[in-house]
């Protein structure tokens, strides 16, 4: 999650999920405290989701197992089959946490 | 693996594992290309164990994991409940590659 907060950000943002898969991750990640989900009793109703502490603390693991894909499973993961640094990448060097 | 290439070691080190489980997960790994298997046709025969370099990159992958869960899960993984650090258990900051 980069910012966004609503349903249909995430539909969006998602590459190729579906509404329903979205559901289920969504309400998994809820029930694991990743992530936790506002109600706002408005016209229409609004409902936020945020990341957790918990959730965010997920990062350095995806950041790591990301760096780990586009070096040796490079040719599952990319059309050219090349690997390539998280840097390349994300644009940033993998920060850690200690 | 620590210093560890046989299979009678693995049954010792790796709690609780049974021989047949060990064989499957030494099979999957092999063919994942995380360690390769020597045979040694002596008598008795000799089989050893060795990581790869895609194998020991998923160090920090493990290290990050272990970290997380003893953070976020403690009451899951550990007898008293009590969260602790990666240094705590292992003695040793946990190290990133870039």
């Amino acid at each position: 999650m980069m910012g966004q907060t609503r349903f249909s950000q995430f539909l969006e943002s998602v590459e190729g999920i579906n509404p329903k898969t979205l559901a289920v991750r969504l309400k998994e990640m809820e029930k694991s405290g990743l992530i936790s989900r506002q109600v706002y009793p408005e016209t229409p109703i609004r409902i936020e989701y945020t990341i957790s502490e918990k959730g965010k603390a997920l990062k350095p693991i995806i950041e790591q197992m990301a760096a780990f894909s586009m070096k040796y499973c490079c040719d599952t993961i990319f059309k050219d089959g090349k690997p390539r640094t998280f840097k390349e990448v994300f644009g940033k060097q993998i920060k850690i946490l200690s």
